[in-house]
């Protein structure tokens, strides 16, 4: 599996009540996403409230995906569970649908010794045959890894096999470079770090801005690839405002209430998750205007 | 309601397999904390596992622990979910089943805002009628209550009538105190501030600790009421590197850990949690084994 | 040298120009301090503007200092330079003027290793024979030093006999408790945390308090010596907005903007600071306002 | 002053004693700093020691570096004061002795409010007519300044024109590349974050480094101006390894350590600086040997 590019996210659309997943949404979601150029589709990240669905949820939405997409881009599902066992059994259900790379997130109340986030990933790791990418997001799992710890899994662990970055220090993708000697492929998970982390030998940018921001980032993507730096820094502080705003506003919900703005009703995020202010709705609307235009 | 004193976390004990829940072993536990002078028991907080628990077993411990407890002392049932629904649920259910009062963590993957935080627990305290307890611990929950948002929702939701604080930051206390006028009851929830929470006014002492230490952590609050502050120095100098120990490796293992070297087997903590080390071990042992012989 | 109880801090104060130093003033502030029962002088420390004199005027104010005090208690003056030659020359002045004893604080630019720091006061200790207070404050000196670097200091340099902790972080003065066996006396410098730093078993407080609250940091010392610990919480509650006050917006400026409030103009602290704003001095007025009545 | 590229960092040389600067053994720096491609030499930064001179010293350095450069590239000169007195006073010697700009950071003690900060920084430009560099560096001085204030001061105080950002994090230029639309020049002085800051925008890298790695610096620049990002990668992450080194063990210790390997006594840091460890040497002297072969 070689993987570059522009990896996007899903949201994961609810009926009106909150209560069940609108499949009908999701397919036009992912439709929309593949239209935008992306090089990869990952469904249940956190974008797609992953951690808020049941079990029978998350199955219908990995099954859904990989059937919607059929075989045009790698589909990579996302996994975020609290114990080992849910999330052997839930890498182990990727695969037999037909997931070509599952992407973990070891979310745990008690913080995790290395050891014991090696063994997870072992865990998963002999549960299946596809790969996997190890996904450090501390701001929403709680669990810092190490450079050092997911080099040497990825030395270790046979189907680990790439990271997603997310803690947003540039550092970290110097460090996994240089311990790996270039060889494990690392993407970014932080969306106001993509210029920089492409231009520090990132494979690709794990992203939910497709849904709100169009072709923009898989341009800045390929302007970048290009040599083209000016260019590049242009289409960057272009998007950073719009990125700023739904990193910090919280994504599901912001991605949910853009979408609505522009004419697609995919309901709320799921409680306690809530709505964006009227204030904010404001703001988003001035923001990706300039990008539905352009799109 | 008016508590005070010490409130004790069971663990939830495990079958060797670690499939089920060993509820002889956790009868035995909740004997043992009553002896040692609890002034209530709150089981499936942070010590009881309760995260890591299926909704079934969640809903066993609970019932169980209130008829084993049978009214001697009160009962705080510990709810930690991602979604506002299933918190709610479990709420419900503990009242149902005769809890005194529930103690409430928002554990949640995206972080929440101040208006999010408020709602999930209006709507907890709508579908309830007893008590409950606010409980803060970002370091693994994720989520940080101000001491104006606790205070606020004390005033504001009727049945929030107490907070948990175990920030470890005794200011957050000291608002607690200046904000509510000293109406809002606070308890201590970090092990290593016991002495200086219970000398700046909190109600009482939220701790594994009495699973190890026996009587101790009571003696320690004790003297604290007694104004014996050179008693309660020595008393907490003598439990500072145990609880130290316990806190920085894990309060569950550690706890279980313990219990066996004490000839107590109750499992290990469910994965991805693992054992403590060989070393540690010999550690935990040289620790306990003065409280062991004073218990 | 046994010290304990309260060790007030003096402000520098200067002439309306700012260029010089009005030791009348001075006189005046030291005079006051005693009166509201201080334990120890501490001139030139953080509360003394140290840093921002001349070495001229900073000589001046030490032996104005000692001559004044006149041994009715003991004077600690306060050095703070970044180099080790500065620093170790104005130890040997503050011995030769009649000081009881040095705090030194290891100002720096460049952050030092546990070995410069160790060599730092090393060099002092080895120029004079009065004890050496060694005080960790790395909110304004930028160095942070563990607890364990301080016992081995006070366990291998003859002079280094006491420790002044003003992190506000209770739990390093539980290390130097530990680590010490109880032997080596550490004084709070975090005027927030002065009930839990007592009852934590603090030999005293350092404090610029005094010089707008009176003799109630005095109260609050004296009660939870008497282990009347609900009257100390008293005490230490109505203290607390009072010293969150002076700690937030800055020691000399806040200091020096009461002592005007309260008819006694001891001029500003010394650019680049400013004074406090207007609003800021209504609230300090209504602040102030009870101790004056009860000091 | 349209100034971009590499601006070097001169250490300033002791003699053996540490007494006195070897003003033979800097003008040879300076010689070679120019020879490796310097766009501008700023003594008197971090790099310089410049908070560890007597007033005399910093004057003689700053007057000895203008003349000694002579008009071939800009001398950009560092001014490091406590006081704002003092800093007004540098200043105008340094424009006096013909110094092209000065950089200034506000090192202080007690924090400063954004009103102080501002005041300092107008009441130098008041002072002299030749452009400030506001250099921003809390890990040094302490005193952190947003965006939002160093842009106020760029479009409100008339020599404020470029700005030094140090803090490591790529956010701070992106928000002063939004904020002033594009308009005022930012400097990178984070040196493991070279490769980043070039991409974002930075107009230059203000680094020790050339010290030690001669001309390699400058190449890296020059890859990232042509848009050979492949090459500017590869240059970087060979530089990255010392780059980390030198910052991490501390600049003006590691700078002068390497030189005395490469056969020039520069003499060593003043105390409390100490000398780098024997086995740091080794590291360096490996982490050097690449770049010499080169240079």
């Amino acid at each position: 599996m070689n993987l570059s590019g522009i990896i996007s996210y899903p949201i994961t659309p609810f009926t009106q009540d909150g209560k069940n997943i609108d499949f009908n949404a999701l397919g036009l979601s992912l439709e929309s996403l593949l239209e935008q150029g992306s090089d990869a589709i990952a469904p249940l990240g956190s974008t797609g409230e992953s951690a808020y669905l049941s079990t029978k949820e998350w199955r219908e939405v990995a099954e859904y995906t990989v059937k919607k997409v059929n075989k045009r881009v790698p589909v990579i599902v996302g996994i975020s569970e609290l114990t080992t066992e849910a999330a052997v059994e839930n890498a182990r259900f990727a695969q037999q649908v037909g997931a070509d790379a599952v992407m973990v997130i070891p979310v745990s109340y008690w913080k995790l010794t290395e050891l014991e986030l090696f063994d997870y990933y072992q865990a998963i790791s002999d549960a299946i045959s596809i790969p996997i990418m190890a996904y450090n997001n501390p701001a929403t799992s709680g669990i810092d890894m190490s450079p050092e710890l997911l080099v040497k899994m990825f030395h270790q662990i046979p189907n680990v096999t790439m990271v997603k970055e997310s803690t947003g220090d540039i550092q970290r993708m110097h460090k996994i470079k240089l311990l790996s000697e270039g060889k494990l492929p690392f993407f970014n998970g932080c969306n106001t770090l993509a210029l920089e982390a492409l231009c520090a030998g990132a494979s690709g940018w794990c992203t939910a801005a497709p849904n709100l921001l169009g072709v923009a980032p898989k341009h800045l993507y390929e302007q970048v690839k290009a040599g083209e730096l000016n260019k590049a820094q242009t289409l960057f502080y272009q998007q950073l405002p719009t990125l700023t705003f739904i990193v910090g506003v919280g994504i599901p919900k912001v991605v949910k209430a853009g979408l609505k703005l522009l004419g697609r009703d995919v309901g709320l995020a799921r409680k306690p998750l809530g709505d964006i202010t009227e204030q904010q709705q404001t703001q988003l609307k001035a923001l990706i205007h300039q990008f539905v235009r352009g799109g």
